[in-house]
């Protein structure tokens, strides 16, 4: 394979870009819907030409090996990858580099760079894969720290040690997605868990941001997937136990787990794996009216059936990314098992499907007598194209477009006033900001007792000013879910750019304790300002 | 109904004591398996008799009408349920009890009882049913406070509204098991937790401990079925959101299941319910060896399959209590269902068995075409004879035998090593006692990753010393089994009796966290002191 070279700017590799053929169709799907839209493109400076403030600090001697003041390192470990990120990029908006990028080659350099940096009051921020869009890996301190370090685990890459018993692996905490799974293939063993940043993200990171992935259902967050965390602090190292359960305390693993880096560095986890599915079933099935097809989602999720797929796409959605034109949307449904033919479980959720009126235009693909059934064609196309999303949403920003997406979750008897309130929002923040677009939703998990909508917001802007409108259709939204009774974040975290809502949404008295548990494992704030948490005023 | 009466010094109601024949079969049972057993009945002393200490403390006048100080109140309130604490009040050793038993009616009451205790540095411990096994609702306070006062929330027994969409209820915490599932059942829902305290225990004690309950797998923890909780705590009162799912910060509600009235009072909770199961199956499978039975139950545990039921029970165990006998012990397998049959669910577990070289003496018992099957005569059998135990080990603690359960929770690569040494440990301790009898192992939840093992003693001990020499054990098998990688708890949570080994199994920065969480929401330290953490000395 030809080496690749992350983009500075925008999504993953720079080779992997949308350009030629793609970039054309792209341009073109864009025109047949949005046929006002200026998609002329725009480019992202030379790192030369950003003006980087030189580093306002010098590595001690003994960690000079581990640190970069590279420029392009630099700008590369500004900001995130949400849109406004990448817009910002874009217009060589990069004002707020981190002084150094120190990559520890050991969980001894983590402790020695946390030692030196709380002895100068100098910033700390984990960098995973950079894939934060919601502004947590951004050194955004308002001049409150002499300097900052973005901290990039990414030499920590290794499966140090597999259980194949328990179906376990202790595991660094740097180790990207494929690099992960490749190393755990040899054991026939898999997390399993693809978000879809999965290429650029890291297993520390999804840790410390309760990222979600594969499964639709039980097995949402990587929460569920832990079996214990080694985390170091500037108070020491937490070390867990291999637990598959317990109930002694509050739950040691869930205060690191989502707490963005503001309490400690994850060096490693011990994870739970599973054998790789040989058996599948799916089906697509299609409404023609929403409500009716959330009714039927909703059995599914109480059905007790486990689907590992359960994604209802709404008319939009479906029509946008799916290509199939309906009044009710799509139900997109999947079952899988290492241990055995799951027919049985797709025949019942069909069977609950049509009980609501839901039509299957094709017949459901499952598991015959003859054998387990390997991937298809289609799922593999899905699948690719789901990866490379985040690349077309780089095309559609560097040509004035805004495409971004937010996410919840909230209860069943909730969700229809919300997606109304959400979309009424939307539609009412675009027509101020002088944009026009379409805004879609689909459910990427499904609980018993209640969805998490995704929603995607496709819409021409400014080009210039197109951050801007972005940040006023976020807060016009983000204000309706939380006045609708959703969370703030499902899975995309709080990091900066939620901190005024989950301050909202997370009970004064947690607040209290968690502003303690930071001063007593980080008593210098030197680990992420900012998010989540603030000292005392 | 009759009425009935709590006992004050044993389990449940003095109505439902082990009296009569069944006295008789079950002191010939011992007999049978202990012959050098000295049965003589020794009965709790008239609460008249035992001294307690006069309260230390007046309530003030506005809480007068919530207060109580009879003797057999204070009494009851003073220990728990574990054997050590109903042979301890049979010798009526209840040297410290709680001056005052306080019963809120409404929250506000309970804020109230927060704010007086705190101004006069009293200690508070949130008693629900009071069927600790650890030491979590003893004043065992050394001296340190003026008074202590046992916050019993029992008069807050209501389901406040529930949510059938979304299948929810709003429930307050003070609820104790039946008359929960009386009021759900109108609604045709279910919590669904039935811990073998479940007719003595409340729903916000199983959410301070961690309870676990009826599913053997998946949704094994009171914490998997919570939606949101709402707790008074002396900085203020705590409300999360109902959602089914975030990941904004470290999950709120995480930080108070488990804490065992440390941080707060639980006064009420959004609870997840579910359907009535109308289709079950299930089957007992007899082996000849234990580890190929352990593998058979792992092999289930990692299949994908959630069996409600899927309990191992030793060679011991099996004849103990299931009256079968095998040289590798017999696994309990049980499905169930609102939605579907589950017979394909049960053939493929029971298929894994036979794969396994388990048997099974009667065919498995599923649903058939004809519809839903009810629940077996023999199925009813075992669940009243689950609910006994209890008095039937106050019958046997009142006869000097030393009967006591313990468990845990590791990896399956460390199960086989783990039992061998805790019984190992087990035997040598009742040799250095003087004791004689059986101990035996069952697992009660199972994970893709490791079993929730159980252990049971049953043994001789010499009256007047019998929580000496349990202490002795229980010291030997704790050591044990967090040498050889367990948990000191999976559900009988931490109190005051597992604190050295819970201090020794936490991470320090954890502790460290902890520590600080509690002294920011209970800066004045009044909340069940001793148990989980102590102030910085």
């Amino acid at each position: 394979m030809a080496e690749k070279h992350r983009s500075w700017w925008g999504w993953g590799d720079i080779e992997d870009a949308v350009t030629g053929a793609e970039a054309t169709a792209l341009v073109n799907r864009v025109r047949t819907l949005l046929p006002d839209a200026d998609l002329t493109e725009h480019v992202a400076p030379p790192v030369a030409e950003l003006g980087l403030r030189l580093p306002r600090v010098d590595p001690p001697a003994s960690l000079v090996r581990l640190c970069s003041t590279d420029p392009g390192d630099r700008a590369a470990h500004t900001h995130g990858k949400a849109f406004r990120d990448v817009v910002r990029n874009l217009h060589g908006d990069v004002h707020d580099p981190p002084d150094l990028v120190i990559r520890p080659a050991t969980e001894q350099d983590v402790v020695d760079v946390l030692d030196w940096c709380a002895g100068r009051g100098v910033a700390v921020i984990p960098y995973g894969g950079g894939s934060s869009v919601v502004g947590g890996v951004e050194p955004r301190l308002d001049g409150r720290y002499p300097a900052v370090v973005s901290l990039d685990l990414g030499c920590l890459d290794r499966v140090l040690e597999v259980d194949e018993t328990s179906r376990a692996a202790r595991i660094q905490a740097g180790v990207f997605g494929p690099a992960l799974e490749d190393q755990l293939q040899r054991h026939d063993l898999t997390l399993r868990h693809f978000p879809q940043s999965f290429e650029f993200s890291t297993l520390g990171g999804w840790l410390a941001t309760r990222a979600s992935g594969h499964y639709a259902t039980v097995l949402t967050h990587i929460d569920d997937l832990v079996e214990s965390l080694r985390v170091v602090t500037p108070a020491g190292i937490s070390q867990s136990r291999r637990l598959p359960g317990s109930g002694a305390g509050p739950a040691p693993d869930r205060l690191f787990l989502g707490s963005e880096g503001t309490l400690g560095v994850i060096t490693e986890a011990w994870m739970r794996l599973q054998q790789r599915p040989r058996w599948r079933a799916d089906a697509a099935v299609h409404f023609t009216d929403y409500d009716t097809a959330v009714a039927a989602t909703r059995a599914i999720a109480q059905a007790g059936l486990y689907p590992s797929n359960c994604r209802l796409l709404d008319p939009a959605e479906a029509l946008l990314n799916a290509g199939a034109a309906t009044t009710g949307g799509v139900l997109v449904l999947g079952f899988e098992s290492a241990d055995h033919p799951v027919t049985p479980w797709l025949d019942r959720a069909v069977e609950l499907c049509c009980d609501h009126g839901g039509a299957l235009p094709e017949p459901p693909r499952g598991d015959d007598s003859s054998g387990p059934r390997q991937r298809t064609a289609a799922a593999e196309a899905w699948r690719s194209a789901f990866l490379r999303m985040p690349y077309q949403r780089d095309a559609l920003a560097a040509r004035s477009m805004i495409v971004e997406t937010f996410e919840t979750a909230c209860t069943w008897d909730r969700f229809s006033a919300l997606r109304a309130a959400v979309l009424a929002a939307a539609g009412d923040a675009l027509r101020t900001v002088g944009a026009t677009g379409v805004v879609t939703c689909r459910f990427t998990h499904v609980y018993p007792d209640g969805p998490a909508p995704y929603f995607g917001v496709y819409a021409t802007g400014r080009w210039g000013a197109t951050v801007n409108q972005w940040d006023q259709i976020k807060h016009a939204v983000s204000d309706a879910l939380l006045a609708a009774g959703g969370t703030i974040t499902h899975h995309h975290a709080v990091g900066r750019d939620h901190r005024p809502w989950y301050d909202r949404q997370r009970p004064d008295p947690v607040a209290l304790a968690l502003r303690a548990a930071k001063s007593a494992v980080d008593p210098s704030w030197i680990l992420n300002p900012g998010v989540l948490v603030d000292p005392a005023s």
